[in-house]
């Protein structure tokens, strides 16, 4: 489960809660694409922005329509109250694993930090994914940090940032973390424009989210990628650079939403406000990308 | 109400709500001081940790307690179907006016930022006073999108970060504030080791956590900025450094709680998890402080 291709799907919420039909279509279409986890709830899908009540929903649904492939929850919130709360709730719906990470408004110690996921491990009878993403929590994870939360009870994996873009620099990234985590816990990239690399610089899960929408093709990346076809899984990468240029220019939440919205799978409005859908120019450059994409490379089909 | 001193009272939690016999001893200790308003549920007010039900409590209790003066409510949140949901709250309990940070998880674009701002100003029948803290919200405010905001009806004030420490940098930095808005919207300052500078700079307005324990020490500030002794505001703001000290280590969230600790107005656990309270080295640096200020000072009492 905390290896391999985990799709993080995204939830289409509504003003009124979630839009189930069009969840259950887009989950059902990551267990039938044969991903290995499907991680419900991550930062594409919402959790940050659906009540305690949707989010159990949502984990119920995601369960249910998953079939055999296991299901991560992701359980962040401000308070440690709030996270023990969803971790009851995740694991009630079948969850097989939870996935946290120390989102704060007050800036937190790494003391608070650590004692956040010693309270929540004592609290688990799942393992746990930590769930390393600066760009929204603002929490910076030093290698002592990780090491120190890593050997708690309970943690599986670590979800990590991107990795650098130097095949070098990646693997020592890699291999730096490795040296301070047991050699029970898996390191699983994020930043999809870094899945390849992440995986050819040594870890052994790719958490994906434009596997929520793209599956398929982030299998092919991963096969050549884990049989160590190097230059092929950078190459195929490349095919997708029309994508990451967006993510990097848009972010890859509302990138994941427009292209949902084009594949047929959400409706136009399934963001919460106050994050907006892309305008007009953003969804020509998504068309525009996906088109690209089709015409130079077999990963998506036309 | 958007002018002088207004104070932001901590809002001592417990595991199952609000430390109601606290917060009222707070809030009326405030009230009696003579401060021009009470902040309630600001970063101070751990309004981020709190429930929808917690807040709505907690807005009514502080206009129970604070007698004519006038309440502020904070009614940030993720997502802007709970602010909304706050400030009906924040109205239907007597708030005079609330505050609002854009806090969010996914980042933000400046048209993003205006539209929350454009949506709750249209659904609102008190002032608004714009949040501007990137310490915590990770949200920077330009000028051109503080003027596209403070241009909103019902916008009243906005209360900013610290000014710079060097007086011309920090008359210039309000100046150019003031030259991007309405002329009836006030500017006030927050970062109290600034309070004194900004008001000097020309802000209208002190929006201050240390008020929240030590209402008249900022009132005998805050007359001498406004009598234009500056020399004397300075000095007294100076006497007040080893907390100052302390809000740069610690944070001003955690140092409070502290003093109001030190001071009898809380119990120790007051502060929601995941942050903890200072350790035995930081709870010894405030009993300190206090030593030290109350041995060269008369701003507190001994």
């Amino acid at each position: 489960m905390f290896a391999g291709l985990s799709a993080f799907p995204l939830t289409p919420v509504t003003e009124d809660g979630i839009d189930e039909a069009a969840f259950e279509r887009v989950v059902g279409r990551l267990a039938e694409s044969g991903v290995d986890s499907i991680g419900a709830l991550g930062s594409t899908g919402s959790y940050a922005y659906l009540s305690r009540r949707e989010r159990a929903r949502a984990t119920q649904l995601a369960v249910r329509n998953a079939g055999s492939v296991p299901v991560v929850a992701g359980v962040g919130a401000w308070r440690t109250r709030e996270v023990l709360a969803n971790v009851e709730d995740a694991q009630r719906a079948g969850a097989r694993a939870v996935l946290l990470a120390p989102v704060t408004y007050q800036p937190l110690t790494d003391d608070e930090v650590f004692g956040l996921y010693e309270e929540v491990t004592a609290n688990l009878s799942v393992p746990l994914v930590v769930y390393d993403n600066p760009a929204t929590t603002h929490v910076t994870f030093g290698d002592e940090l990780h090491g120190r939360v890593a050997h708690l009870p309970g943690v599986a994996s670590i979800k990590i940032p991107a990795v650098p873009a130097d095949p070098t620099e990646a693997r020592a990234r890699v291999t730096r973390l490795r040296s301070v985590i047991p050699a029970t816990v898996t390191i699983g990239v994020s930043g999809d424009a870094a899945g390849a690399n992440g995986l050819l610089a040594g870890c052994e899960a790719w958490y994906s989210a434009i596997a929520g929408v793209f599956p398929e093709a982030c299998r092919t990346v991963m096969r050549a990628a884990v049989s160590g076809e190097a230059e092929r899984a950078r190459a195929l990468s490349g095919e997708l650079d029309p994508l990451w240029a967006l993510f990097a220019r848009y972010g890859s939440y509302r990138v994941v939403s427009a292209v949902a919205v084009e594949l047929g799978l959400v409706s136009e409005s399934n963001l919460p406000r106050p994050v907006l859908p892309l305008d007009e120019e953003g969804r020509r450059a998504v068309v525009a990308a996906l088109d690209t994409i089709k015409r130079r490379s077999s990963l998506i089909s036309a």
